[in-house]
């Protein structure tokens, strides 16, 4: 067991991981434990699985993905209860596991092609996009290597005030434009004030998420609000491509203030600083996953099933 | 002559003064060459003036205050023409010179005084505003002496993409800061990705202009436009203070970009960049100036008499 709890520690004092990430080693720890249970008592299976599943889950209690995923295996195992032994509630959580996993891996390539779809078709020779975000790094990849001809104009999103003297921490921006240059992707980087306007003049922007709440709405580096602000002014298109496994229910408009509260300042230092975009914004209220570009009934219709997952916890 | 030479030349090179006092001073030296006139031909005296004048307006050719402000020294000229003699005409240069000169100098206060009689009403807590206004600085010192309890927030208006490493430029933002904390003012400094999301939150947001296009939009330091968007999209006021000075009739949206373009370039190496706000995002089309707070069709006037003095010279 002990290598378990090692585990258990890297993952509460990783920082620097994304949602996915963690939530798919989240997963494979569960997976483990679930092989380490001793005992043929399928109740006592479900309670030490989501013994651990809440454990796991509190490691990042601001990332709903992965307690959603957990969540989800929960209640998976509640479903089949009366169907299987602990061997069969065992294999059931393997293959959640193991299937999650693989499909995470694929995901983003999944989303860049369904991007690409929409995005392709439309002929833009000027893309806008904000701070940093693998997604929409491999859907500029997939747009390359399908022979679009277009250039990209990528914000600076400096996420603290820097006074003169002081060392600059390194924008997300200029992080993005370092990935675009060893990638060979002509770009230009524009200052943060000017996201607005540039907004206005680029066929359409697209940025990643960090989640999606319950209603539709996109919590993102700050910023993002300005450019979809500004690309609605204007009439053009603003997308945005993320997992499903981003999709967090527990949160709306409404009291998304607390969520933000509580991610602006827990990546202070990072310089890493989060707005909320509100659904009306988005494209036709889409967004862009790894099974198409889901419609406002669509998201809806995961978040319900989330909230189930959620409170199976 | 050689001192009105090398007043020209100053008025020239000068890059740091702005649009009020560069008409002022623009004024006092024409009101110079009029004095300096010989002859008693009533022709030859206007089209003396409107030569210098017109060499005057074109030292900062973006700047139609001052083009404006001549203009409308040469167009009150020729409407005299039929009453009155040189010694009439060359006293008309005087009394408008001087009179302007004089009203300029209490027009930042003039306008305070009318913003806190808006503002001063509406018991807001707390104000936003972004990059650097003397105007704006004058409506907070005279809140604070009418016993108004405010906080200040004040984007960072950062005008260039910075690198690590790089030099840092001083943003507007931080200079507003240091104004505010020698006047004694209590205030946060915000970064310009934020700029949206505090706008929401925050009662009002108030700036100067760097001028008002002819169909009332708004040319700011950049990142205006991210604000204007924001409190309109909540609901908040937005509010503009400047003298009718700012009034540019030779633009308007449809044509601004030229105008942004040649703004862009210039000051590029300030790191002062623009943007423009369209009207409607403007707290009921207003701007409040030193004549009181302009409806749209008061400021459609304004641009129309403008309009004349501009194809006067």
């Amino acid at each position: 067991m002990s290598s378990i709890e090692q585990r258990i520690d890297e993952l509460r004092s990783d920082d620097k991981s994304g949602a996915s990430e963690l939530t798919q080693r989240s997963v494979a720890v569960l997976k483990e434990l679930a092989e380490s249970f001793e005992g043929d008592d399928k109740g006592e299976f479900i309670h030490y699985v989501s013994k651990w599943g809440s454990t796991l889950a509190g490691l990042h209690p601001h990332m709903s993905a992965i307690r959603c995923c957990i969540g989800g295996i929960v209640y998976g195992l509640n479903e089949h209860r009366e169907y299987a032994d602990v061997f069969g509630l065992r294999h059931f959580v393997y293959t959640f596991a193991d299937d999650f996993i693989r499909d995470s891996n694929d995901n983003v390539k999944k989303i860049a092609r369904n991007a690409c779809e929409i995005i392709g078709d439309n002929k833009y020779k000027v893309l806008l996009t904000h701070s940093r975000s693998s997604t929409v790094r491999e859907v500029f990849r997939q747009l390359i290597k399908i022979g679009y001809s277009v250039e990209f104009i990528v914000t600076e999103s400096r996420g603290r005030v820097t006074r003169p003297g002081e060392e600059t921490s390194y924008p997300f921006g200029l992080q993005t434009s370092e990935d675009l240059k060893s990638m060979g992707i002509v770009h230009k980087v524009v200052p943060d004030i000017l996201a607005g306007h540039y907004a206005r003049k680029t066929d359409a922007s697209i940025v990643g998420a960090d989640s999606i709440l319950g209603d539709g709405g996109l919590v993102n580096s700050a910023g993002t609000y300005h450019i979809a602000l500004a690309a609605h002014d204007a009439n053009k298109p603003f997308y945005v491509a993320c997992e499903t496994l981003k999709f967090d229910p527990s949160y709306n408009q409404s009291n998304a203030d607390i969520l933000l509260e509580t991610l602006n300042k827990r990546d202070v230092g990072k310089g890493h600083l989060f707005d909320i975009t509100p659904s009306r914004y988005i494209n036709d209220g889409r967004i862009i996953t790894e099974i198409g570009a889901l419609k406002q009934s669509e998201i809806a219709d995961i978040m319900t099933t989330k909230r189930k997952y959620l409170t199976a916890l």
